[in-house]
């Protein structure tokens, strides 16, 4: 079964996702600079939420073009992960309406450590389907990064009940260490071309 | 007449409809668990019709990979599944704002048969193009499947009239019927290639 | 200049502007039939202009399987046809929720005159760019079916003066001459493969 | 790295972003012409953001076609550059509500200023890649559209707080240049397939 179409169908529901996005900052009434004020916190949980989903499509792009072939289960995976990130423009949104409070930083944090999780379900269907000597699961490796995030994410909901700002702060961390182009894969890839 | 576009139209399709469902769940005043829980019904109502969108992607996926050709006929019949579907977030947000009440279940449970019967017309219409003899009409077979799914829908839609909860567990029986992957296909393209 | 990613484009701005009429249809408030019934001007409007953008689909698809290449002009002449296009949503929400009033029923169809004179240009640039005696040019030939189109919508705006419902009807004639397949293309598409 | 889900990533969320932006102009209650009235400016700033987007749309597309590889660095330089983008819709729907006021008219240009930034970003990115002497770096040139655009964008963005429609008529300015095709990019690679 061809990859194609999962891969167009991922696009097109991630394009939507990190687009719709914006429509939770709404137009505000008045038409000076004091207006746009109650908007900071929305904006800066739209754009923390858009750095979240292009990185979550950046590692697609990546696994995706070491992946060969896909079967039933790597595409309900992959309906998983994508179900989980169609959460966050309301979990965003919610936690931006509420300048960052307590429950909707821990809510938008889970919904972050339930997209990884669904991340990894989808790279374990994918080694098990390619076998374990595959460049795909050579690639991956044993994952450190994915699971620092899940413990990092899960440090920062438990410390979002002292003060939310440490659940917003471990958050970026999380997006900067995956910020850094992860080149696992490149050098992989050209290693297995090389070797041809 | 080639099947990309039509294969990358209803990806599009189904992507948006798939991803503006999550729209209807509004984005609450209130910062503590206690105002997400009106929400809850809302929640229920999306993840079912997130899990019967992405059932009908799968589907369409299979049955496309054994499709040759399209003809304008298939074109419409395509068309026409899509207004169907089109009308689950609406059905979906009704059903899920009125917490589940008798009409609003009937009417989701009626826009499911109508999506059905727009699935069943649309394998018709390319069993036709493609003859008795093929691939896909093989892999269809009798479609007890799709049979049986509609009988499933009919009677939950009466015995909505009883309790709506019956409505929304055969609703769900017929999901799981589906999730459970569809080899047919995978079973005749395979044993054709072979054969070839 | 590749046609593809012109294709791509448009199949996604198609694809939302189908889509994202459907949130013209608000959620109602009660859980009865009734409370459905004001909606129905709304859903026929949806209705009607979910064909005419489907039928705008089928006719891109055709067209731009006899175009061998693409310019500016044509890339330009395309975004002019999706500008039009994209006021469809709106004055199709306009005339739903005003149960077919006068003006909102003109401004449709004249919505639907510049679309249809947008997609006329459009053939034109794709004409100059391919020559006269192009399987193009061949196929759409006098192109009498779009004149007759913009002819009726024109009757149908000035009777919509008489009264609204003229307009409709006449929108929903144009609309049921394009939903005959448009069997130009795939005749000429046939004929010059056969001479090849 | 191939650049075809970039490119049909990029084509997603430019058709979606192009696409909402008209659920800004929300459907009038009135049904004469004169409920029409106010969204005059809601259209004017809708039409001038459809055609900077289709100008952006545009020269990806013909970006792209000289692009021959990408890297994670052109992965996030394209991300930037969508960022920025994803932005004109909200401040488009500001500007146009609020009657072309001081402040969103300055805010507008702003968001235009970082997208021309963010797209000079990206085609240095690809060039670092592609090499100084690649096709890419040739067809770009020195860029003085590009340059010139961001000089009238500040001086439009200036002469603003002297009158909002300063800003205006120089936004559209600058998108007149822009709808000029951009010929380098088709000289170019006409050139070089006539050398090999």
């Amino acid at each position: 079964m061809g990859k194609g179409r999962l891969e167009a169908f991922s696009d097109g529901v991630l394009a939507i996702i990190i687009t719709i996005m914006v429509l939770e900052m709404k137009v505000p009434h008045g038409h000076d600079l004091a207006s746009l004020a109650p908007l900071l916190p929305v904006f800066l949980s739209y754009l923390l939420s858009f750095i979240y989903l292009a990185i979550y499509w950046n590692n697609h792009h990546h696994l995706m073009q070491a992946v060969k072939k896909v079967n039933g289960a790597t595409l309900w995976a992959n309906m998983h992960l994508l179900f989980w990130l169609s959460l966050v423009p309301f979990a965003s949104g919610w936690m931006g309406e509420n300048d960052f409070a307590t429950i909707p930083v821990a809510i938008y944090g889970s919904v972050l450590v339930m997209a990884a999780i669904a991340y990894f379900i989808l790279t374990q269907a994918l080694i098990g389907l390619h076998g374990k000597d595959s460049t795909l699961a050579e690639a991956l490796g044993a994952d450190r990064k994915g699971k620092i995030s899940v413990a990092i994410y899960l440090v920062g909901i438990s410390l979002t009940f002292l003060h939310p700002y440490w659940g917003c702060a471990l958050y970026l961390v999380v997006a900067c260490i995956w910020l850094v182009p992860d080149q696992r894969f490149e050098k992989r890839l050209n290693a297995a071309k090389k070797e041809v």
